[in-house]
């Protein structure tokens, strides 16, 4: 166990919950309310994600960004169905079989350089509709920012959801992160995702100053039909649903989540910025949202951690990650990155 | 939606959460720490589990008390075993068939008169072993106290473990509300619990006041050497595990738990002594815990329910459960025995 | 293990193959064929069920009755539903837990005297439609004739359809002995399935006088639609279809199905002539197919068994079965009864 | 419907069943057995096992080869273990993801050119042992002879199985056709399973003569404590087992499956050796077994299908299959090849 007060690089899963949220917790902690939802905080959250995405939609509230997923994508298939995402993804590597064993489908994963899937190596796996003998593809699931930090463009998006609609698949994005996503897209919510052609978005708050709870959003009502089942079943109906239900209308209501968003991808900028100038480290990928991959001397990775906890993501090629977050500070860059200099250098 | 604030009777998890518990999860609020458990909120928690329950034990968090039991079945049966329980059994009646799902195993639903199970009822599914045309029983599951608010004798569970050690089956107790019945019989949680023989526990704490979060503790550690697999691929892992860890830290460490559930049933008594005096109102299940089933009559729920919530149980037969919780005022049941008053008279 | 060579009356599986199922095996085994059913012995047997039980259906061959229980409920639910049967259903007692580990649905189980399932007793269980907590109701299973022997009238299947039509609910029958309750009836295939509103049959022959395979027949084709792909996922596509085809059409064709049920229903009724000489074999169901349940002397069962093997039913009650097959000969009734009286009387 | 009595190159599942199996199964018709495999011919199939592969395994047969894998690979795995194979086998694309519906589990594919797996391709996923986040490592399965007709040499899956050994990890064998890669390494059927340390073996016999049925042989008997569970629940408990059971007798003790093996292994080479001196034709893959890929112009497909049937392997590059069988004859060769050169020249 790492004893940790120190705000570090690891994950933005590791920073605690904005003042904000656990100010509109607190607010909504009075008397009863009727469980599993059927209350006003839930509804008010319920009105704001109209607000966001427009009206015509469903949200359901899960526990955790695997829940969002692994549901999500169970809406859309059947067991006999496959999914299509990136090799990188978080439900292919990061949810240890939660969708295989939940949906009882294939995941059809496809290695990348930056975890951005493209038409042509979809294409590949889009062959054998109606042969029985194959998984029969329904889903691509992507996810934006992905895993190692990048973005997919709009254009590319685009080209995605009309190949989808080609093959009759439904598009699901995972959107942990998508608030980093839309600021640097500097656009709105609803413009990157459902205005796309998104089926149905897993919509992440945690790793952004929330506490706990992900939403589901279908844009497509087709998908939606079932779910209140396929969520009770799937263990994550939540009995005080208005702690969740609190914490999203305030997420959404007053530009947290952009403010949030906006300060940990500056932040990653800055970090950036500072790494630029030490040639001993060679970022790996293109730093679009609120992570960096760089290549740094394997021998200065232990002391670096001392001080500032990171992962590495990739032993073989001493290959870290340093993620920023709402409450990453200026300071911490700067004393990063002269850490960074005294060691590598 | 039924707009409440008004403290109703339907159902512990319609309350709030209790302040110690909000204060507990500010105060985890500082700084980073690392994601999934690996923090020191967490490890000052299963310290306060073991300083409950003794050493030698193994504890996990999950979102709710759904996962609770199933990912605790999960980790006791393979699909082709059968878990044995009374037909009113949370597992059975309002988890939309999760452990049937997720187990893939049959559950041997009992019909009872209060909940209990008892050895002779169990002892009719206690056949077919091994023979493969028949599911294999592997799991008695009690609930304590039972969904009908009535308790189980430390003699009466006893003999269900007896009966458990004879045929090799595990004993899981639903202690959704452990709380509620320790007080009531006058223990504390491990001596109703562990010292009882039990394998796995569901260790509830959302429905006496905390906000969200319940433990599976496990007793016999034979049947834990995975379950943080069976977690993760449950979907039920938490990333900013600090927040669940520090209420239980809090519940546990400072007789919360205790001083909630007096109070709760301590309400439900208050309660009852009240109806007594009301011959049109007839109990139906003893009042050992927080809940009061009774018989009303039927043209008068409507209006009662305008003025506090409560669920009916049983339409037919006109019965109704009335739940106590933590924060139910004095003055709260004296209203509502009023209101009783009025309407039945 | 028993080495048998007797015919005895342990059960109608335990009997070998009729010689005309063996012999369009035979005639089917000339030169290649398209593997997995695309063939014309499956063309000509698809025929044979078009002419038993009308045009618009849609049938699929599986190996044997518990993938055809297994897979045709499959096609008619979601995880989070419930199935209704009686307790001594095959899918509830004899396939291990199958429907809940493939379906992950819950079995509802009801408690009979005689095998047959009542609308005041499932009407019970219809309830808590669009309660999430709540496994949806979705198929009542009835087992014509039932696992005791006892027949289902015309008019009792039609108050079962009834109900479910009210509740939209899918009715299938397990049809592992139809043949004999179709000859016991004195009607045809069709009247006594698809003319009464089924939706989905399990068609078995294997326990009157074919090898193996089973067949599912879809008179409701909305049920049917992704059935290949339920079929080739539940491991029951077999790659030289030809030779459950070929059985089928031989089975259908010649009128095999009801002479074989003829034989073994008549052999159970002089059985039963026999039995009922002898006043301390007490018959426990009505004998209306091939099946006879009676409590005899527990003392004489092992030695009945040395001579012509049968199963005992219930071991507390010193019930046994007897069932006879499509090769059971009179002589062997005749030995039977006699060996009854020298050893019971 | 392709209406064929010619025997053609589409698969060796498109031929019919070796007399001398139809011979078995007509001898086995005789009287009462007991089902579902306490019978003698059982008995008599499980020495001719034993007589094969040694004392101190456990055979259990199933209806195909779907069946025969997927379970082999349950009884080795829980749903959060995942299973490495290369991307053309059998359990990846063939099955329409059983494996992943039946088992829970994580398939692991890896690109390979010949359809054999290499310890190092092995290794990029032997990693994120004891993470939870990450599905665990459990089998390596490897096909003999693959799907594209090439054969692991001795060598290579020794190394296989030390890679395995060195990570606890279960080796399974899909030996849908191993009597033709057995009679090809001019072994017998124990030296190259059991002596190279497989731990559990699919055994085909269903594509080398036989009508149905395919054994799961357990070398490691750790495995295979609860498997008559695991084979009930999977729905592929035959209750007439001794038409399977005769079947496996007469293959494995009178060398039917060597001599079945080694004349469509020759035929192949026959036809090999006919299409080497076609220069249109390129051979892909190492002729090993019984199958021949080559890419042919794509103009001559239909009518080469027309006379002949088989099916394209790779539709963008022109590429096809040929499988020869126990039953090709020499002059079905002859015609063929006479035919190819005839369309093709």
């Amino acid at each position: 166990m790492i004893n940790t007060i120190t705000r570090g690089f690891a994950s933005d899963n590791n920073s605690g919950v904005h003042p904000d949220i656990l100010d509109a917790i607190s607010r909504a902690n009075i008397g009863h309310t009727i469980a599993y939802g059927d209350d006003q905080y839930t509804q008010a959250a319920m009105e704001a994600f109209e607000a966001t995405f427009g009206g015509n939609i469903e949200v359901f509230f899960v526990y955790n960004g695997t829940a969002a997923n692994v549901l999500g994508l169970t809406s859309a298939t059947r067991s006999f169905n496959s999914i299509i995402c990136a090799e990188t993804a978080h439900i292919n590597v990061d949810e240890c079989a939660a969708p295989e064993k939940f949906c009882g489908s294939k995941l059809l994963s496809i290695p990348t350089e930056d975890g951005k899937l493209r038409p042509p190596d979809i294409e590949k796996h889009l062959h054998g509709f109606g042969f029985e003998h194959h998984a029969q593809p329904k889903v691509i699931s992507i996810t934006q920012p992905t895993e190692l930090g990048t973005l997919y463009t709009t254009a590319e998006i685009i080209t995605i959801v009309d190949l989808a609609r080609k093959y009759d698949l439904v598009v699901h994005m995972d959107g942990a992160r998508i608030a980093n996503a839309t600021v640097a897209l500097n656009t709105d919510l609803k413009t990157c995702t459902r205005d796309l052609g998104i089926d149905v978005l897993s919509f992440g708050g945690t790793k952004n100053g929330m506490m706990f709870g992900e939403a589901i959003v279908f844009f497509n009502r087709n998908l939606s039909s079932n779910f209140k089942y396929i969520r009770k079943q799937g263990m994550q109906l939540n009995s005080k649903m208005r702690y969740i239900s609190a914490q999203f209308e305030a997420y959404l209501s007053n530009g947290l989540w952009r403010n949030n968003a906006q300060h940990a991808n500056k932040m990653a900028t800055l970090l950036k910025r500072g790494i630029d100038a030490i040639p001993a480290v060679q970022i790996t990928q293109k730093v679009e949202t609120n992570g960096i991959f760089a290549i740094i001397p394997g021998d200065c990775i232990q002391d670096l951690q001392n001080e500032f906890f990171f992962y590495v993501w990739n032993e073989a090629m001493s290959e870290v990650r340093w993620m920023t977050s709402f409450d990453t500070q200026a300071e911490d860059i700067e004393a990063f990155v002269q850490l960074l200099k005294d060691k590598i250098a």
